[in-house]
């Protein structure tokens, strides 16, 4: 089984990550990682702070030698750029406390007001700092390894931004080297040009009115055999875990595969997707409405997810609230000024996304080291050829 | 922490089910189960076989004695009324083994291929009679019995169907007794009467065409006080949780928060929830865009989840196939005649909500007797007082 | 992932079972089972109550047809033969309340008086119904299942009782057949006769002075690989898990793998297994002191590990406890009275251990269905044949 | 739930640990835990290494902030200190690797042989790397934390060394601040000075002659209240989640709680702790055969476990082994030169046992402040007055 546990502040000295369930002899580079934590920092929309302050980049403290995994835990490091600036604010010491650094301000959209009842802190940055999607970076850096992983087996996973501010891109092919180069070219990770000029138009509308924007990313998963997740109990149903890794991303308060919402309203004889035998291709599909997920396990389609964004909620203009000390009405506490994530957003939903795919492979296929994985997988391709050819 | 367990098929003898972490004292009966059971067996659209065959009931094998819970995991077995009657084709023994029962061709929509393919199984039956949505009566007994932990500490959660094949109910405010009384009073739990029968046409035109439809349910969770789940990490969010439990009953395709989808689409001046203040009432918000969740914790607004289901898998006029054997094309098999399973799914959507927010209670406020819960509770209650008063 | 849960009471309906993670394809018949449970209640040293009444035996609620396994959790259901005779005093019904059945007297050595604290119970019978020994019929179920599987791959267990009242039989060579036999030829499993007629005689006086004994038994695994288990956390070390599920049966008090304790006096250079080669053999070794077992890995040796169980805790001649209403000095309450179970938990022994084996197996391998297991089973044998040919 | 995961490799960059479930509030600087990683690095019988170069600090890299926990989880990072003399051994660069530096020669007794079959690596130092007991720096600041944790409710833990080499300590009277006393005074940790001064002799003797001695350490809990743990599962036991985590300790392979072994050779009427009742104690005990554990349940007495430690397994003069590459007889490879870590040990048992007793306290009471849980403790102390009033 493939976990991780993050620990860090968001102004703190910076993350650290323990991914452990990698099998042995994976090829690994720190810039494997250092390229998905740079995806994850680009986007149309995001501040000043982001695109000076945060470059960041992955020390592998454990796990890799000599270039490859050797069965150990994956422990990384990934420092804050500008921790020494927040110096006494952030201090672990006693000493440093000091109540005119504190946040009593909550703002709408947070977890500020929540988070100080539930652990009973008096100053709001004791939650912001965790709540804050600054953790993002520890779970993009664990899912660049398993994202790794799952190339050595051809299952690519991918995201692009599908909606920004209501603004939704066409519906095209969604071939995975046509994907990758369409959102590597675009601001905004739109697959289409035009409309990811109108989303551009959108977030700077957006930022001229001191608001921000929301939007929809899709993730989809290409190569993954039949068979991974199971409909043996609640909790081992593949799109069930997606759902729960894509929901916890902050910000995210929607989740969706294949049709989706749409496939509620139309009858069930044009939602199902018919089977198909054909000798070169096995068993196929013509349609993907399920999103490549049937009685919860993967039916060898793409899978195909969509995650649902509200717009940032720290604000420009800051919004109503209530002071926690003097309990009188103030405008919240403006603590950065990104107008939209959604294109960031899609980075992170592909990481998630590819832990809970690779752990349920590793599941599923077993074997400590690469060689073992990688023959164990052969034998099942061999076994299911009949059925899925992988076309 | 509460954790269930079932085991059981469709045809089968029936379903156990062992749920643990329930603290003793809590006051239980078979009826208070058995009265879930009962709403989940109801509902427009349901075929023959569920009005007739199935009218479902538990036994408490275990941790309930004398009227109430003993510290002991729970376990129950609900019979399989018409097991008697499938003898060989459920039988356990290698002797009943017959080729003329087998069935070969697998159902669009259903799991059938993809778990064939995965167990290794010739006879599509070891995959449906598990995958059969039949399992979540387990479900729901495990989930009666956290609703009533639940109603002692006040905190009620209740369903209704939101929409089916598109047909949206009107939005009205969302009181617990009225909520309560408006579905039980509808055969589709829809909260207004008029859009209830239109739904109802919408059943029948779909049955009278051999199709099925789907739809939206909303579940609704009154007097959770703020601080149950958590942003400390990915996985110990509220929000995460349960869109992992919705996900995971079968057709559900969509899950989300609040405004969900439709937040991605507006600006976030709009959507972010204000905070105000009044002695009276505490902290308080005019608006529950969030759904009751900020930052993966509880905010002490109701929690308004919705959950999208596919139409039916299994229609009258059956879709396409390819049979397993002869790798030619088919009419898959047909099962079952149930037309839309909406109002249905919105009691297992309670069921396995309650569960999730339960076992986050009982993490939070400890407790291995109903007596110390309660002393807990109360003292968490008082210490947010100037917060929230659950009003 | 092999797991189970029990739930159950020692006179109340039975007990449930459910165990998951069992691969599909694996052929089972509840005599399998049958065979445990009747081995699990067989020794000499138990009272008459078990000899008379409790011939367990298993219904498969769910996960076999037709003789095997299917991917579904396996649901088991074994009744308590005499649950008819305790009616209201077992009842879960409210009305049967009666003070007069009430259990008030905590008995030294049992779970009595602590959970009566823990769980608030004023009858001390809603603490022993679930603390009994008699929960192990459940366990030895699932264990059962695990040893069927593990037989498969010819991966052997099997116990014996090493020690009864400080009895101690001779060490011998620990052949797999040779236990199988000795064991079923002692009514105290005992692999040296002259030794085992004087456990027997221990027992005799024991119970003649109202006093009971306890003993040591041994658990071998015969023919697992190298590789089970890991050093990557504390939390997957092969020998902690075991030592987890050994200690966890009544009555246990201590568990040792190899030469345990005794190795703590020993030098070094007599303690670690020197390591040796040899064509036919792979790389081998002559004594096997670490149990199996090198920092938390199966070395490829016979696991032995033993477990010191302590004289059973319901005397004849009652010891002195405090009435929990009067407050005043009694004898305990009398509940049953077996005199040694040592030969008994060997068997139970067996059954854990083999959960935890076939867990850490299915991980390592992987595979949903008997067919894929072999195959990778056979990969990893053929990877590391110049290592180790199981000999 | 309290839980730690650990990455890092015992000549790598250092170790991070992730520390997740400690309440918010709770008062920790980082020289507290270092006062515990200090005391793991003492005892007599440490090689030189360990004296001059492991001087081992924590850097807290979250979870603490102005002095106290914030509810974030802990992230702690111990550097090797020296890392930078191992530049490319253990470089994560495909670059380094050196075909001179690889070790091929298995050291009997530890992981080496099993962990290189098991993840398919040719050289050993992958495997010791992260098999060393080095790694138990990890959890002793993991375990130091949770000390705190306990201290502020009045639980205490601490151990001695029982025995080293065969020698063993007389039994006196626990008291917790002459045990903690008398630790401090003894280079072995043994708490009584003569039998301590035969124990460094016996370690002279060992070091004289290139040997390594065993022994067996005494961890106890003082003022641990009645009711943690659980007979509700198997999974749930006090001493069988202890068990596992004492047996995880390298080189440990025995656990004993009480009496242990010797209980299983004594008559039931002689092991069994009566109860008594006294207005000023409540309910009592006279003796503390069971180690403060009932049915996998604390009953209020202190809690008494023992583990067993092989002698270290590097000798100075290396034990018969075979070469992987030449499959040839060699001495095994010489890594460090400790002759005795028992008193080492006996603190990474503290460090264990507090985290599992820690972990069952907060699942018992709740509470995620430091306020919360203390009002949740004394309301639990209040209820079972009558019982246990902690003397």
């Amino acid at each position: 089984m493939i976990e991780y546990r993050t620990a860090g502040e968001s102004h703190g000295r910076g993350f650290v990550v323990i991914l452990s369930g990698i099998p042995a002899g994976l090829k690994l580079k720190a810039s494997d990682i250092d390229f998905y934590l740079s995806r994850r920092q680009t986007g149309y929309g995001r501040g000043a702070r982001m695109k000076k302050i945060e470059r960041d980049s992955v020390k592998i403290i454990s796990g890799v030698r000599w270039g490859e995994t050797i069965g150990s835990p994956l422990g990384f490091f990934i420092k804050n750029k500008d921790w020494e600036n927040w110096g006494s604010i952030m201090s672990e010491a006693a000493e440093a406390r000091d109540e005119n650094f504190m946040m009593t301000k909550p703002r709408p959209g947070h977890a500020d007001l929540a988070g100080a009842i539930k652990y009973f802190r008096d100053d709001l940055r004791d939650v912001l700092e965790r709540a804050s999607a600054r953790e993002t970076v520890a779970r993009v850096a664990a899912g660049a390894v398993c994202v790794r992983l799952l190339e050595t087996l051809s299952v690519k996973i991918h995201s692009f931004t599908k909606e920004i501010a209501g603004i939704r891109a066409r519906a095209i092919k969604l071939d995975y080297d046509d994907v990758v180069r369409r959102t590597a070219n675009s601001a905004v990770r739109c697959l289409d040009e035009e409309t990811g000029e109108k989303m551009k138009r959108a977030i700077d509308e957006a930022a001229a009115s001191g608001d921000t924007v929301g939007g929809v990313f899709t993730v989809v998963v290409w190569g993954l055999p039949p068979g991974f997740g199971s409909y043996e109990s609640w909790s081992s149903r593949l799109d069930g875990r997606i759902a729960r890794a894509l929901m916890a991303i902050p910000s995210v308060k929607g989740v969706e595969f294949g049709r989706g919402f749409a496939a509620s309203r139309l009858p069930g004889s044009k939602v199902h997707d018919r089977i198909f035998y054909d000798k070169e291709k096995g068993f196929f599909r013509k349609s993907n409405n399920a999103g490549g997920i049937e009685g919860g396990v993967s039916n060898g389609m793409p899978i195909i997810v969509r995650a649902a964004m509200k717009p940032i909620s720290s604000l420009k203009k800051p919004m109503e609230t209530i002071d926690l000390k003097t309990k009188k009405p103030v405008g919240g506490q403006i603590v950065r000024s990104d107008v939209c994530a959604v294109p960031s957003a899609g980075v992170i939903g592909e990481a998630v996304v590819a832990v809970e795919i690779a752990s349920a492979l590793t599941e599923k296929i077993g074997g400590d080291s690469m060689a073992d994985l990688m023959a164990n997988y052969r034998n099942y391709l061999e076994r299911i050829k009949d059925y899925w050819k992988g076309k």
